[in-house]
């Protein structure tokens, strides 16, 4: 058994790390912090995942001594310092905010001035099924935003082929985040869809990381009213006619064996994949118009967040990548 | 008062025709008709719309004697044979269904064969903003499907500049009609976000219609879960560089004086027409791309059937635009 | 036409008053005010209902020099300032918080301290169907809470015939109010059911104020994943055997004429009165266990607070009580 | 590993029930049927549960070749003789149709003619935690019905001490089925509460079973606008004054060590048991009137449905009752 922290647990994520980890049949779950929700019970926040643990402030010491390894949740900007609190006493961490899913240029461009850049260069970006050799050799990992995840898993395989691309990505309340704001009232969300951040989605930071600058790919997130579930409907110019085929062997080859994509033959619904680490995609040519379409559903929360973390940490640990996560 | 019939009021479309028509100022209900469910009443089906009236089997001849003119709510293909019956007899109608929005090649091969094809060239398509004096003169109105209502609204504006297009539409499920399948179940679409006829629903025959075959332009519905909205996200990519104040002048001289749309700052919520008439738009560009974004949302059964077909009626009776819809 | 300014617009009953009082045909809205949203447009918080006014910070002297008559929707505590400035510059008010709405011993024991008591004398309670004339001659009309509106209108008509009573309500979450609370996150409603408040709600302070503190009535408040909508499910005991068709006649002659009490043959939803100010009744009894069962559906911002409010002030007025609200 | 079949596999619980049996680590599952979906895959049908299996005709002999054990899932009436069938090869077999709920003249009297009456005495109702011993001896239980799953758990401790009770039920909509209909139609739900079966719904028949037909149980079902889950909020007289330290001390002697059993400090959601077969209960007395009130959550396809289903496979099979379902 490997002894784990989750720090940050109050959050949605957070919670969910912390549960996965609670179930994982080789991890311990040792310590849950949070900030102002310290000295609460976690289960009085979230009852449904039973994790029956007090919520600590964050002590790197005490953490580090209880712990072998650390899931890191805070907020962006939170993060960084802390990741290096435990980086410093020898843990390896996968951290689920944005503070080292980017280089220190485009990092500061869409967030903040960085709190740990010294670490930058030692974080690994934690889309798995991109970069598995990297995560497995990896002492810090950044777990991938939510709407990356489900985009540049619809869009790698297309990589040679693609000219641009547009992103139209349907998203979850619980992708919003545990705050009460006017976002998340229910009032805001029930029977509505909005786009949000339609001039430049912070998100859109990690498609050019994965993609390089020059690849023009529009990318608008939109709030539907349901709690878990993610959803990028992809639309490619391909550089060049492609059959449907074609195009399912490029996915069928790029994910052959992949425990958490599956290609399914109709387009997906977030139902399909609501609380699992899966992946599912369809992709296709518009008879119209010869474009590529790709459709990647995920679980915010799980793929898009805390599933994938664990996913990545399982292979940090030396143990299967599956472990808890069936 | 002008005495007016809808026939095919027990539909979502249809019943909220007929209680758009009660509330009007300027008409008056006289007759409703329906298949299955003639002999019920309609407000025991639709008990909010309050339509205190027996449904009737259609009877063209006691329809006609009693109503000037006729909204007609059948599905395509059982709509065609009920409109001659009231053309022969001299009323003006407006259609809600697709069978007189197309010419009949393109009919035929999106649909079915014609029933009453002789009719089709006396049809005007309804989209009010952009024929409103063909509908004024008009005998038989073709009120437009709620997808493409909203996506030609969003793009009309942009015909000169944009080279292609993708329309990426969410919608609520009373756009799936009263008709209780898989589909509409309420466990298929609760927690629930999915991509259908991606290989070609049959309102692309309308955008095709107003832009011509050659326009590429991508079209893919999404069923949302919420009863009464529709969002049309548009991603255009422009002929030449423009800046968003060129796109919102565009926006503006195309509408300008409209009663039912308006040019919002911000991406609307289709939480913002519902229960209104009124199409809400945003465009703007995407920095990073330069592509034009167009947000289109309307309420799909007001401005993308019974209240556009309304409108259309209004001014087939002379009366102003916007009676009977404020 | 008669001037009416809405104090407190910002909130969800405060910004419908508005709108109600706009479309209004005896009615001028000339000006709404808000606390923190001060300076703030109407339709930018709400661009659902288009009242394209902005909210000003309250000034009693400027607000009376525009209106003849005020509806005041500020949370109880902070109301009761506001109506006395209002009432002492002349002003007939509809309150629609609950400052107004009981005796002072009671309003103590419930809520807090009284900030003007010196009116709660010349406070009618706003049940427009169980205190009409009452309303007609008042000054100050203190409108009742939502779920009070649903179950006294659902056990008046049984007074005589009840030995005690259990309310079982549902509420939709605009009746939690505009602040964003963890409450009223969307993924604490979402796909949830909840009772709260069970140990005692303070709405319950008003059904002890019309049936007396000796009448035995359970009372239990919950949160379901609604937005406008409330059901008081009502089981009663009564004193003797009693048939369905005799239950029956007691509320025909009850609400005998009453333009906004429907009487239905089946269970009512609340969706049948969603944006209505309808209270739509059924009433039967249990076969097998002779006990009367009432269904009362409102819109709890509609009948439930700001429709009630317009329904009290036309008659305050001298106007037809069903002005604005058909 | 025991070889289970499912028969029935179609609707919500058998999916269900399908999906437990292929992830339980003690069982395997062998087989599922269905009626008119013969032919297709399960997955095709259910993609979330992943159970890659054909649908077949139900074949006695073949199934019980292939099973040492059935959960049969069809609905009530076609479930009889098939349980007939598999019984008379010899399996155990869980029912979890209400025809092997009840005595003879109670089925016949709120459903039918009973089909395979010679069964009934067989059969032991499967309230596990009522139940439980002679759970462990049956060749045939018959698991119980969502509503009264609930209603019994929250009302059994109570048994000595209720006067009478009002049980008000609130269901998700899988409790109403797979059938598509004007009632499961999204439209019909979305945004909706309402009361249904006011007059005697079939559920009440096992409450009758459990507390004889003299005790005065009210019990009224209302659909609420989400998937799973079921609360049943109770209101008892009680006999005398008690504490509520003295009821909660009645629920923890009832309850004390039973797995799926969670007593709560507050009253609980139905989002805090989804997808577990825990039934959460809080008990209180209302200061006001001295009633009793419970409140029971449960997952009406797990607790409610095919997870008990399961709990009572497991005792049969004599294994660890929490198998497969923790």
């Amino acid at each position: 058994m490997h002894r784990v922290a989750v720090a940050g647990a109050s959050g949605f994520a957070g919670a969910l790390a912390a549960y996965l980890v609670q179930r994982h049949p080789r991890l311990e779950l040792t310590t849950v912090t949070a900030r102002a929700d310290a000295g609460r019970r976690l289960d009085a926040l979230y009852p449904r995942y039973r994790v029956h643990k007090e919520l600590e402030e964050l002590d790197p010491d005490a953490l580090a001594e209880r712990a072998e390894a650390a899931l890191v949740a805070y907020p962006h900007g939170a993060a960084a310092p802390v990741v290096q609190a435990l980086r410093e006493r020898g843990l390896p961490v996968v951290d689920l905010s944005a503070d080292f899913r980017l280089d220190r240029e485009r990092y500061e461009r869409y967030y903040q001035a960085h709190e740990a850049p010294a670490l930058i260069d030692e974080a690994v970006y934690g889309l798995t099924e991109l970069h598995r050799d990297d995560i497995r050799e990896a002492k810090l990992v950044a777990a991938p935003g939510c709407y990356p995840t489900a985009a540049l898993l619809a869009l790698a395989p297309l990589r040679e082929l693609a000219r641009d691309a547009v992103v139209d990505a349907k998203s979850g309340v619980s992708g919003a985040g545990r705050e009460a704001t006017g976002t998340t009232h229910f009032v805001s969300v029930d029977e509505n869809v909005s786009p949000y951040g339609v001039e430049g989605h912070r998100h859109r930071a990690e498609l050019e990381r994965e993609f390089g600058n020059g690849f023009p790919v529009t990318f608008t997130p939109h709030l539907v009213p349901l709690d878990q579930g993610l959803l990028a409907s992809c639309y490619v110019t391909p550089e060049r006619g492609v059959t449907p085929e074609e195009v399912r062997e490029l996915f069928r080859s790029a994910y052959d064996g992949e425990p958490f994509i599956e290609l399914a033959d109709e387009p997906p619904g977030v139902r399909d994949v609501r609380d699992t680490n899966i992946c599912r995609i369809h992709a296709t040519v518009e008879p119209a118009t010869g474009r590529v379409l790709v459709f990647a559903a995920i679980d915010n929360l799980w793929k898009g967040a805390a599933g994938q973390a664990i996913q990545d940490l399982n292979l940090m640990l030396g143990l299967d990548e599956t472990e808890g996560l069936a």
